[in-house]
């Protein structure tokens, strides 16, 4: 039982297939992310570990962290990069096999930082579902220049055409700033224009857009819906997005 | 006894009634929270729990910590935004109940996201202290334009009004940003000629300034002395919070 | 054994001279940075207990922190400005006898916020020396105006005398924010003409370079190598800044 139940509007508890919440780990301890997890794990379905950083970490950590995020059924994957890695160095067998090893069974499929030619993806993207994967696709590019070689219509295009290659999900990047980068300007404005006709071309509860601020966190749920899917949160702020989600903070009270 | 001892200059122990910090948790794990306290909990007063966020947890989890935070000599208190959410719903009976269950002595009363009479407001800090209950009251709305609506006087009149009713401090709201807000400008620096006339007009000591960065709460302390009293202060920004007050750090050495 | 380690560049393993991590602790908890440590600590050589935050803390728990430390072949050093302290007031002796006491075999020399001649200054270089501490000493002022008046002649000139009194390695300050100061601009950015001159000038491998913020990292790994030895990087940023350092990261994939 929740504290002050009395007050608590409907809680959208899991399974659940909209209102998704994905988290960035760039390294936690153990300790640390099961304590949190504690707080606000039921808030959270899926753990990103950011960009290469397992990389760098023990196999046996990773593979207890798995595990440890699977008890509060949160489906941990590795970042794109480390996918985009594999690729360069043609080691895509044994990057499916040591993520299934590991204990993953998500796996984000990006071009970020590498150029990955279009069919190529797509038909990556199905491999990684053959191979037992569910598979977000992240869409956008690390670089802002390169990033904003991208026009908004080939954006909406390349989201269609991984969707229909098996995506189960696709991101909207924004990196861990949100500054920048895809549809948010400099500031961390989002382009309101952009993210209107990106919804009314793709059906929504298909998006994961990544919000790291609380501003953009405020400006999705007040324009989508507490039912919004968002990523690139930082652990320590997933109770306060769920307050959010609730109208339970003075940004959304009374507006959700 | 401290480390480097001959050199720390003379500590304000608990208990007391100025210089007191309150810092702000916004859903940290119990044993990240107990961990951090070992290290700085001897100089915090006050945890207040921000806004809605401890009604997405359990009980049983709040009660821990509030007890956790007793062990300290601290008392944890719910964000004045839970008080308004009750206020709202008409519950404040059950609210005042759940509080004292849970085991909270201090309340905070405030009106930062909701339209509250000032007569209503000024009993309800009544009411509160009737409960049993210690009463910090805020001042400041959490929209911006609103909260610019309010005039200094106005401001100054509604502090000394809540003391009169039995407030036994009142905060001066600055959010978790400390942006464009109260009696901090865009970029977060102070309005000197506004504090100076609210120290001019309110005893000091009556008073908690939310500065939640570092360069505000070097501000207050080199304004009004070591022994100002602060909040909103991130949990792991506390030591050096204190290492500002005693002269220990760049900002305020050979000033305090 | 890494996790996907097919993809993983070759490590810069312990003990090293080059490729040196120092991390700021501000006072975070034991368990908590024991428990990060096991994630990252094999990259960061060094630990600065920022600033005078220990003379806030017991003797016994920085006792621990700094054994702890060691299990992960890590230096803990107290900052200079608790040096700067005991020099005020007039004792030193007793510095260098706590600090060995409590288990320290690193100092920081630095007068960031004191004026110390620079005869004393090279005078406190041998003597810490001779007390059988390894010297870390720091260049730069902290208030802003004070340091700019220091022309980068005067940088150069006083980084050398460090090295040649017994520093074992320089810090070029930068503060825990990084803007506006040493050789950053108010925004951060890194000014490219006078870090050009510092490595003209002096052994590259001697300088700590202060580079709190991920674009002031990325500038100096692209700049000067993987290899570079980079300062006051927050304790859960050191995994993130292992994978820049090996292309693991999209600023720094394929340029590494």
């Amino acid at each position: 039982m929740k504290s002050f139940e009395f007050i608590n509007p409907l809680e959208n508890s899991k399974p659940r297939n909209t209102g998704l919440t994905m988290a960035l780990d760039k390294g936690m301890g153990i300790l640390y992310a099961e304590d949190l997890m504690k707080m606000s794990g039921e808030y959270i379905d899926f753990m990103k570990f950011g960009w290469g950083t397992i990389a760098v970490h023990e196999r046996e950590i990773i593979q207890e962290k798995i595990e440890m995020y699977k008890k509060f059924d949160i489906d941990a994957y590795p970042g794109g990069t480390l996918f985009e890695l594999a690729y360069r160095n043609n080691k895509l067998n044994e990057y499916f096999e040591e993520a299934k090893d590991l204990g993953f069974n998500v796996l984000e499929i990006s071009n970020g930082s590498t150029d990955i030619p279009i069919d190529t993806r797509l038909t990556l993207i199905a491999e990684a579902k053959d191979n037992g994967f569910k598979v977000i696709s992240e869409v956008g590019k690390k670089d802002p220049k390169l990033d904003q070689s991208i026009s908004l219509d080939e954006r909406i295009d390349l989201i269609l055409k991984d969707l229909e290659a098996g995506s189960d999900k696709v991101i909207v990047e924004a990196r861990e700033s949100g500054k920048n980068i895809g549809i948010f300007d400099s500031n961390g404005e989002a382009k309101d224009t952009d993210v209107q006709k990106l919804i009314e071309s793709i059906p929504v509860n298909d998006i994961i857009w990544e919000a790291p601020q609380k501003n953009q966190q405020v400006y999705f749920i007040l324009k989508i819906g507490s039912d919004v899917n968002l990523g690139n949160i930082a652990p320590d702020e997933t109770t306060s997005l769920e307050t959010l989600r609730r109208g339970l903070r003075g940004d959304t009270i009374g507006k959700v």
